[in-house]
């Protein structure tokens, strides 16, 4: 086992730079871990000249990554491109063919084309690896695959989106709103220009189909995610949350039920005290529910060179070990459908807050439209009194089915006395 | 890929009567995830009568578990028995010499006899696997060995043993003391008649000692750990940690110097604002720090018969599916020496707690003997006025060496107006 694992790049921005630094610096290291070296003949990028502070000196380089996938001398490709489309899958899916391994960081594509690219690993006898795709600073995709493996999961939930995160924790500790956050995160490059894969919980949502078919060994099925970003969180949200000993996370939850696997996305408050609360920043977590292993807590790092890098290397020693398992961790033959819990009937407790003019016999009719559907309210909140004018008015409500809240939502969104569309945020019980 | 393997097991308490529990009730999840059938082919224990609650048949019986290891018709020897001699050692050795591979939840055998063993497991070509040795409810050890194997890890800490963290726990929560929480912990089977494994912290050092050679590629070394237990620990000084803003935790801490890897276990203050300052009850966290990934966080339980079985079996689907490690990540001819950095050397801030007669000049006496050994105080504080009476005198010292701060000590406690030896401990800098 001492003939060097080769292995070809596509994709040399700020993760393929820090891979490509981090093989070549840690050489040794690496190699003593993965039983023989491991050494980079070929990259490719789209700007051959720009200065990436990083050597490529002995590296074949390709202008053409799909080429390089299918030409170069390597048996590993690492496509660090991303995005769900091309030239991201083509290339993955001609290194398979051509009996090349496959590391990638790509979420997306996973999220959407997971099975046949499984398959297609499976039909070439090649590894396709991913842990560089969620919350790269855990090794939560090799947890789930094989270190939580002889457990029935239960439950998996996370945070797993670094941006909004880091929002949500700027706004509570600022008191600022959503908008002026999202600004300075994007002028300090923590969010894109294009901010909504982030911010309305797509990145998100990808992250944990893939996490939803590794833990349930079942087939990963994104289009069944609920979604719900965080821009209509506000800043009198996070407030009343602190209030009730609540913190808002965005969080992704994936949940095993009699009726298939329940996966959704959207903003929750979790209780102060939890583990999840206190994770803050640009920190992912992973939270997996076994029922041997009971709860087991995973925090890191969520993006970035370093991390990222650290992830996708993990996944090159791997192979250069000969170390490999299904990509979903059970043959792809053998993975289950999703079956379809849809959110209708899920239940659980919610906030909401109305914006209501302030004028005696509010409650009686908000109380009405909640009784009606059989809500039934835990505590109701109206900190500010200023007669005829605009004020928030905070409720909780016990364990609801969906469909009736949002039944009554839209009952109580009709009243004369409440000027905006109610914001609900839901509660998890962790 | 579909001949079963063959399983025996050694020691059938907790742990291993979980294991046969979970191996026989998961059987097919087991098998998709490993590829083929686990087959549990004979088991041995001291009292073959006994009702484990777990139906044994179709197992065959050995009353020795050494004969076991080396005639029973089985690819992998589990041994559960327990102890760092016999017959745990010789299940093991007998078993390897058979060209069986062996998985163990046994820390104390391997941190005094890892490189041995690791040896042993080489040269008859088989695996060696004991991830339910530490902190069992995370897949620690994988994490180590495989995820995390791309970066070069500066320091290794945290809770390693549930029975300590929950005497802590219990005493912070209930301001009762030391020896009446032991007490306690030992009529609920928390604690074993005899504690001083866990108490003193010798299981921690185990299990330090076992993480730190995972994480920094050198030779376990138990015998250069420094070890102290919390038998010292006082509810004043958990009510003064309080009032500081630290919690006492037990921790394990491994870390990189430029003299060797330095490991120590001791009680220690932790900020509350850190995430194993959350981490209460039975419960284990350990954080890695890397060069690439950053900090990367842990927290499950720590033993117990579900994650410990959870464990041995995750090491038994790695073996039936093919994946194997070197025992300690790097084969055992390339484990580096551990080097020596003793504690004379280490420098950290320190808590002390004086118990004196309250009269004049005591201040001037402990403040003379600090400044002889160039200890510089951070703060002192009173909270009690009782003339001639013993009151607690609390301070906190800046960054010291180790030397030093024992130097001042020993003049401290010689002070007449000292009753009581000075208790220290260590504010850990996380």
């Amino acid at each position: 086992m001492t003939a060097p694992l080769k292995i070809a790049i596509a994709g040399l921005g700020t993760v393929g730079t820090a891979t490509v630094k981090l093989l070549t610096t840690h050489g040794e290291r690496i190699a003593r871990r993965g039983g023989r070296p491991l050494v980079i003949t070929a990259v490719s990028a789209r700007d051959r000249r720009r200065d990436r502070g990083v050597s490529l000196e002995g590296m074949v380089w390709y202008d053409d990554p799909v080429a390089m996938a299918r030409t170069a001398d390597a048996d590993v490709v690492v496509e660090l491109i991303g995005g769900s489309g091309e030239p991201a899958r083509a290339v993955c899916e001609a290194a398979m063919a051509r009996g090349r391994h496959v590391v990638t960081a790509n979420k997306a594509l996973l999220a959407h084309h997971g099975l046949a690219l499984a398959r297609a690993a499976e039909a070439a006898g090649v590894t396709l690896a991913f842990e560089a795709a969620v919350a790269s600073g855990i090794p939560i995709i090799k947890t789930l695959r094989e270190g939580l493996a002889a457990n029935r999961l239960d439950r998996i939930y996370g945070i797993l989106n670094g941006t909004c995160n880091y929002i949500l924790t700027t706004m509570r500790e600022s008191g600022r709103d959503f908008a002026d956050v999202l600004g300075e995160a994007q002028s300090l490059g923590y969010a894109e220009a294009d901010p909504s894969f982030d911010v309305d919980g797509i990145d998100t949502a990808h992250k944990l189909a893939l996490l939803a078919s590794l833990a349930f060994g079942t087939v990963v099925d994104v289009d069944s995610v609920y979604v719900e970003g965080i821009r209509h969180v506000s800043a009198l949200d996070i407030g009343y949350a602190n209030e009730l000993g609540y913190r808002i996370k965005l969080l992704g939850i994936a949940r095993r039920t009699a009726q298939g696997i329940e996966q959704r996305v959207h903003p929750a408050m979790v209780a102060c005290t939890t583990a999840i609360a206190a994770v803050d920043g640009v920190f992912n977590a992973v939270v997996a529910e076994g029922d041997y292993v009971g709860r087991s807590v995973h925090e890191g790092r969520g993006a970035g060179g370093g991390p990222t890098a650290s992830a996708v290397v993990a996944d090159l020693i791997d192979i250069a070990a000969g170390r490999s398992a299904p990509t979903f961790g059970v043959p792809a033959l053998a993975l289950a459908p999703p079956g379809g819990a849809g959110m209708a009937q899920r239940r659980g407790a919610f906030y909401v807050r109305l914006m209501v003019v302030d004028k005696p016999g509010v409650f009686a009719d908000v109380a009405t439209a909640l009784r009606d559907e059989q809500v039934s309210m835990e505590s109701i909140l109206q900190r500010r009194r200023d007669p005829g004018e605009i004020v928030p008015v905070v409720m909780t409500l016990h364990d609801t089915e969906e469909q009736a809240m949002a039944h009554a939502l839209e009952k109580i969104g009709r009243l004369a006395a409440v000027v905006e569309p109610p914001c609900l945020i839901r509660i998890e019980n962790l």
